[in-house]
């Protein structure tokens, strides 16, 4: 099948005067990118040149998209609405977000249950961190809201607090609003995830409120000079130890004058590893006021596979020790 | 095509050892997992449980992946030496890594060479950052590889030094080779960017090496009571600007005791944004010993996306500048 291109004179304009305003010399050349496929309906992209081109024929769809992921997304949200009223059916989708369970666990919890869920599908993200997707169809809004709801109960009672949020909460996220809800500030120490877990932190809109900053302490020096961590412990224990861990929490939320203080060290890999203290084992410490927690972890995969895990792990560890505060 | 499954009692003992290791309570309802569809041979899958199943036939094959992304790529990379024979055709394939240059610039810088350069693809990665892929092939290796070279010397000649790598080069691990090279240390100071400056440079395996640690100063009293950000620089010309860049560069860099400091401070979005410093507005600061150097940007997009452009173009700037030091 080809398709007649035909020259969309105000669309190209547009084109050109963003061309114009990157400081592109615009040349007869660029005419092409009005050009546009006949029939088609044009979807704005607000990142980039190329729009998408939306095609609707017997209620079916096409729909012709940019290639970078941000303009990708940003034209799929801008068609979204086109594709209201394709059908008469609705679909209810519901995201349950969980952390602390593999997949094995929530399949074991679930698994005389199951038929109640259907259709459900689950997608880890890391080991221990599981999305469960629930979808339902039918024409009454109403009663998939009444069913939808029953199947969240089965979960929630199933899964308990491993379940951090739903749609497009994260873990980030959450936590975020926790600490608003108490009025507390944090602050982050981090070895071995090298500021993962700060950017996890920053990636909420609005984190500025509650979160002062942070240390990357990758060298002893800086453990010791800049958090404070004790010299004695370093060479007694190593940088890789509950100790230090401990240490990292207290020193950076006294540095920064923080209610919250959370850390990691450990051996992200490849190298490092020794029989002793292998590759993949992390100490995450949350310091709250006065009273300091450490989880211990040896995490599989590679270095950056190591880094998220304990990025993640962490902040789930945040979390729950947040619930436990009053 | 139905397809029959076997039960394959050496994988499940593989399978069931895993579990155990796991903690995983084993049970009759898990013998599933050792049916493998039959005719397919295994490939290992190091993260996981589930094995990747490969199918040769006709000189055509079928492989089964894994779905989560750690693990397909595991699986991948070991089922990788069974696609070897199956063509006498050899591929070469070269990409060619960019920074400061739109697509749009780099077509119009080859497009009088674009005939000898073909088969070229572009992807661009965020804007200013384009991956370029080279593909040529033949039965005759070493005639690939010297037409290869003279498209990639044409290619040096019009991108000159906007040509930051090739292939698995990033520009962190660039970088990092730079500063091993001239035996230099850095330290980071983040203010928009949140930890993902460091997180990148710390994403390079060995990175301990020349890099010692960083701040994520988000409040501005961590910029003065930690950087040494002056509090009159502060209320003069406020957090977002370039003097606060050049105080947070060399202020880590004298906190930490490196040759070389960078810095960003920026606004993030999508709230915070005033007519005079609109969201997007980074400045981002590379220190090297007495010298700093101050690069103003805005970027387009959304909170992350400015982010990530932020924390590249910083990287980019200090690529550029760490190869004017002698």
């Amino acid at each position: 099948m080809g398709v007649e291109l035909v020259f969309d004179e105000d669309f190209y304009k547009e084109v050109e005067k963003r061309m114009l305003e990157r400081g592109v010399k615009v040349t007869e050349e660029h005419k092409k990118y009005g050009l546009i496929p006949a029939g088609f309906e044009l979807i704005k992209n607000d990142y980039g040149l190329a729009p998408g081109y939306f095609y609707k024929k017997d209620g079916k769809i096409l729909l012709v998209l940019p290639g970078p992921p941000h303009e990708l997304r940003n034209v799929l949200e801008n068609a979204s609405k086109k594709f209201e009223g394709l059908t008469k059916k609705k679909v209810l989708v519901k995201t349950v977000k969980t952390f602390g369970l593999k997949e094995s666990d929530i399949v074991e919890r679930i698994k005389d249950v199951i038929e109640e869920l259907k259709p459900i599908g689950s997608y880890p993200i890391i080991p221990g961190m599981v999305d469960l997707r629930l979808t339902l169809v039918g024409e009454d809004e109403e009663k998939l809201k009444e069913e939808m709801e029953k199947k969240l109960d089965i979960l929630r009672e199933r899964l308990g607090d491993a379940i951090y949020g739903f749609d497009d909460d994260t873990l980030p996220g959450v936590i975020g609003k926790i600490l608003r809800s108490k009025g507390m500030t944090i602050a982050t120490a981090e070895s071995c995830t090298g500021g993962l877990v700060a950017n996890y932190i920053t990636d909420v809109s609005g984190s500025s409120d509650y979160f002062k900053g942070g240390v990357v302490s990758y060298w002893n020096e800086v453990k010791s000079g800049v958090l404070g961590v004790s010299d004695v412990i370093l060479e007694h224990f190593g940088a890789v130890s509950e100790p230090t861990a401990v240490m990292m929490a207290e020193g950076v939320r006294k540095l920064l004058g923080t209610d919250v203080g959370i850390s990691t060290t450990g051996i992200a890999g490849p190298t490092g590893g020794t029989p002793e203290k292998p590759v993949g084992l992390v100490f995450m410490g949350v310091s709250i006021h006065g009273k300091t927690f450490v989880l211990k972890k040896i995490f599989k995969g590679d270095r950056l596979m190591v880094k998220k895990q304990a990025a993640l792990n962490l902040l789930d560890f945040l979390r729950r020790k947040l619930g436990e505060v009053q």
